[in-house]
């Protein structure tokens, strides 16, 4: 079932880092011996390349990025916002994630093609995403530093998985046996996952080979693209038609040609990206695959969401790599469409569960929204590849929105249970008949279409790499947490950038900035767009004019130790939506800097009824708030005065005329978003009714 | 294909009303004629039956009916509301649905059985029932009168449907040939739809004998219930389970039981109501279907809605027979389910897309409604049973809720478009992409799936049996327009009753109550809940208190032009919802009389922006009325004050603080609901956000 050259390759491979810790130690010796040992081409170009220090997505060649991305060893997050959640990342959600798929038979799936298991197929035709994802998570982690209990378990899954691979070098555990004959079918394209499937196995494997230098399952990927997939499906006379089904192939791809530089793979994602027509899909497919015609003539966001963000990825990518002003245009456009139309006060996008999808503008449900963990993410991905390709900070400000809300919401603050959907309004009651919550709790351990556990993982992992980018003129800091930047400017001087801060509970950031010898460059700080009122000072002195969603501009020559320190304007701010956002008439919600607020019942007066609806917000009324260290892991909380109507004098469904209410004032407790559903089941709601008074 | 029997037997029903108009011709002696030279034990069963003027659902011998509708053929609803649309029914709904039927292949399923068609089976697996609903519109267009050429339709169709049965009685053009062997599987039963198309077909068989007396149709429907379900399907050690899988088997097998007087056939319904354990379903089934365990269990509406509303027909048909006070206290719950937390406030039912299903409690939004037209009309016939079996009025509010917007607006003002969906909100930009309306329009003359079309038909033809019923104590009145009663009190003593009104434009109603000779009874007439100051006299004497929302009984000795006059309130009266329906937020409608109104773009000031949100309605104003006979085939539209927004002040998704809006005053033209969408393609509104003063 497997390639001699796969398991001599990997035995040597083995042999050659046996004992040694990777990470620090896995440098470029070690990898130029193990290119040694190695007697494949392919294997050779990848092990003589720069493996490390590689950005999540790596712009640092990419001719058309404005900004480059920072690799995720470059930043340390030191104790503050982000901390807990990323240790809680890899001590308990990767861990017990990888429980859930060994019970679930994600590795079984493997494993029972080398004879190793009886178990019969589980799980999806997606499954085998589930374990690429996971592994990805694994190797942004090991970026940040060596994790050897982690590493030998992503490491053993590799080695299985690759032993899986057929010579053909395809690998998919589901379109085998009797799903064989299925396997790349026109229609099984627009469904299967297959190319879903290696995307998501090349992306894990370019992290875990970024992560240790180990090319073992990036070589299995590129088997499977160089023998499999390139001979056989593309443009070509004899070639069969491709398209993505579900977008994810594309970015990979050209991730592939970043990790490899043969243009051959940005070229095949252009052709997805173009679409194949000679197979022409329906007006519905077309829609919710978000494929199968050219990128550029799409208008607007619709169909599923996740697919649609990630073709989006995709797309940017291709525009990084060739410029194509047709998708700069149109990933603009849809770019406005998102925040014009689609994008929901917590970040996340996609309102529809049917579909799992876009709705039409300005359709945007609380209570049924479904605001996919993995579409926030997506979300974020794709607007951080827009940031890399305009330099706009409209972008940064909804990567925060997202991150710090819609996809922070998603795992649980202990990390074992997570958010498939993230609602703007909550009822425990009402929802445990969901699809997606057949439990009745929005948090769960695993489902078992458990895309969004590994992609918050990897998510959460490569955080660092998100923080920084450098420019040709100098260096751009787009998110606020303690840490430290140790990299490099374009010009090659090595720079250090300190964060001191309680970002977001806090709005003053002391940044201390060191490069390795003075040198003139900008620093280009961003004003996040809910900042109204900035101050900054350049040791000691106040510097420029801070406009809300800009990047303020600081051109100077710097020298070691400089000081710049910035003061956000933390008053809390209520936000009204857009009229034609019919689902929030007659409502508010509160933000405080990036956070998102809502209410829990169980955090409100003891008289209050079961359904908020009953409560009514003052708009005139001043809002408090308060950090609570021992609530929720350490919070800012708000009070706001309201009244509480009695349920019982609104009993009836429709009332004509003046209805009489008995009510009596109050004051509504809110918590930050990302922290709802994690103490007892209770309802929640982000938009609350409110009065002018 | 087919038994001999049926052939001869409609060969001699063929031969014995040749020339013969049917409706006053076809009376007891062509039947008594027919029945004597049919050789048929069951066909004699129903030949010597009293076919005629019967209610659509019969309770003249249901023990547990406390109130008995009245036939179709016992009102003749004059020139008036209910006149046009009726006329319209006849003249070209039904006829050019037929036409669709036949393009779409609906008949020549049936055709290619009998070798009579060389074109492939067409339509989804319920196609059948199509032909069967129209068949019973037709039935029930018959018995207010003959219509010759609808009769012959008919009549020809009915003969090649039987033609195309089975020797074994077995009758669906689904599940033959290479389908043959998925037949009343039991996974397809729970959506092969094969019970509900035989549903359909019994429906539509006794609505059709009920009006000619030809029993074709009905003899093959109680063959397939008789000589293939019965012997194999049931709690028998030998029989196999059974499902409804989309409830409509049950009432039609009661309303066999009925047409019948055979008890097999109720006790199979009670059968299907009980659930049929040995086979469980997954909760999603049990859920989604509304069957599959005991009817008696259920606490709420949930699930596909026009399954439910179904399923509730047959539950309340089950204990008007049988008098079982489960059912009864179930049923109860149910109702207060739907009209405290499921109604859309125009009689509609099935707030999403996803499932075509209830929500959760209060959940109700607009643009995003499904409200299926069936799932409304399944909402009438079950609060029509209801009403039957409880005497309450608030079931026949709900009817005239249902009837007068949510179902009326189902059918367009020409008859010939129909709306899948009746949504509460509308943009047709916004809709261009919705699953059930491709062609961007929402009236549309044919859906794939076309179950609306002919269940609007047959329910604008059944219409009279809902003006009236009879009662021990004497008759109760329903509804109001123009029309003319001619039955008989329960006494036996015939009685008219003729209603001269201009309902529901205006609130007058003279009603003259004739019984062939003085009897004292009680005559109930319905106020409804909107009429908040009724006034009743009885030969020009107040007379009785009158209370919104309940039946005023008049009891007195009633002679030969006995007049009652009724004045109902129709001020325009200002509704809100219950605050827990978070979509109406901020938001109140208009209903004058049982009229719910909207807004239409294309009526609003010139320089109202192209989206509703931005208009707002002050809520202190005042509305005024007006009766425009050029409008909409003549309705009253109402004006009432607001102001439009610069749509340019808040063009942003989100904003913060105090938001500058710029407004100017104008006047909102509101037209009813029901009659929406009947002009060019326009942005549409029944909940309008307001401002108090």
């Amino acid at each position: 079932m497997k390639t001699s050259f796969t398991s001599v390759s990997r035995r040597k491979f083995l042999a050659g880092t046996s004992g040694l810790a990777i990470g620090t130690m896995l440098g470029s010796s070690a990898t130029r011996a193990m290119a040694a040992v190695l007697d494949d081409p392919q294997a050779t170009q990848l092990a003589s390349a720069q493996w490390k220090d590689k950005a999540p997505f790596d712009l640092s060649k990419s001719p058309y990025a404005k900004l480059k991305p920072v690799p995720v060893s470059a930043v340390v997050i030191q104790e503050g916002f982000w901390s807990k959640r990323r240790a809680t990342n890899i001590n308990s959600s990767i861990p017990s994630m990888h429980v859930e798929l060994i019970q679930h038979g994600r590795m079984d799936n493997f494993l029972r093609l080398e004879g190793k298991s009886d178990a019969p197929q589980r799980g999806p035709v997606y499954s085998d995403s589930d374990m690429y994802k996971w592994i990805e998570a694994v190797g942004f982690v090991l970026q940040s530093g060596d994790q050897p209990k982690l590493r030998e378990i992503a490491h053993t899954d590799i080695k299985e998985i690759v032993a899986a691979q057929e010579p053909s070098g395809y690998l998919n555990t589901y379109f085998v046996q009797a799903n064989a004959k299925d396997r790349m079918q026109w229609q099984i394209q627009t469904t299967g996952h297959e190319l879903y499937c290696l995307g998501h196995m090349l992306q894990g494997a370019i992290a875990y080979y970024r992560a240790t230098g180990d090319p073992t399952l990036l070589e299995a990927g590129m088997r499977m693209v160089d023998n499999f997939l390139l001979p056989n499906y593309g443009p070509g006379k004899n070639q069969k038609p491709i398209v993505a089904g579900h977008p994810e192939i594309e970015m990979s791809l050209i991730e592939l040609y970043r990790t490899t530089g043969n243009q051959k793979y940005l070229d095949l994602a252009g052709y997805i990206l173009q679409g194949d027509t000679r197979e022409p899909l329906t007006p519905r497919q077309i829609t919710y695959m978000y494929c199968g015609i050219p990128f550029t003539s799409r208008t607007r966001l619709e169909g599923h969401a996740v697919r649609a963000m990630y073709a989006c990825c995709g797309a940017t990518d291709y525009y990084l790599e060739t410029g194509d002003p047709a998708y700069l245009k149109t990933l603009e456009a849809l770019s406005v469409d998102l925040v014009e139309h689609q994008l929901y006060v917590n970040g996340g996008v996609g309102a529809r569960s049917e579909g799992e999808a876009f709705g039409d503008a300005y359709e945007l449900p609380n209570a049924r929204a479904y605001g996919e963990s993995c579409a926030a993410i997506g979300n974020m991905m794709w607007n951080a590849r827009m940031l890399a390709g305009t330099g706009k900070a409209i972008h940064a400000d909804v990567i925060e929105r997202a991150l710090y809300n819609g996809i922070n919401s998603g795992m649980s603050l202990d990390g074992t249970t997570y958010c498939y959907r993230n609602p703007l309004a909550y009822d425990p009651v009402a929802d445990a008949g969901d699809r997606h919550t057949p439990s009745g709790k929005i948090r769960n351990p695993w489902y078992d279409t458990t895309c969004c556990p590994p992609n918050l993982e990897r998510t959460f992992a490569s955080l660092p790499a998100y923080f920084f980018s450098t420019a040709p003129d100098g260096i751009y800091v787009h998110l606020y947490d303690n840490s430290e930047l140790r990299w490099k400017l374009d010009s090659g001087n090595a720079i250090s950038i300190t964060q001191t801060t309680r970002y977001p509970w806090e709005g003053n950031v002391a940044m201390r900035v060191s490069p390795a010898h003075p040198e003139e460059f900008t620093l280009h700080t961003r004003i996040p767009a809910w900042s109204r009122h900035t101050t900054v000072k350049v040791n000691g002195k106040p510097t420029g004019t801070p406009a809300a969603g800009e990047y303020l501009a600081l051109r100077r020559t710097w020298a070691a130790n400089d000081q710049v320190e910035i003061a956000f304007d933390m008053t809390t701010q209520v936000v009204h939506a857009n009229p034609a956002v019919a689902d929030d008439t007659g409502r508010i919600t509160l933000q405080r800097g990036p956070i998102i607020f809502c209410m829990e019942q169980l955090d409100q007066a003891e008289q209050a009824p079961e359904r908020f609806p009953f409560m009514t917000a003052k708009l005139a009324a001043e809002t408090t708030s308060k950090y609570e260290p021992n609530l929720l892991d350490g919070v800012v909380s708000l009070e706001h005065p309201g009244t509480i109507e009695e349920s019982s004098s609104a009993s009836a469904l429709y009332s004509t005329g003046p209805v009489k209410r008995t009510t009596s004032n109050t004051s509504f407790k809110l918590i930050p978003y990302y922290a709802w559903a994690n103490r007892a089941p209770s309802s929640m709601q982000v938009w609350i009714p409110y009065v002018e008074s």
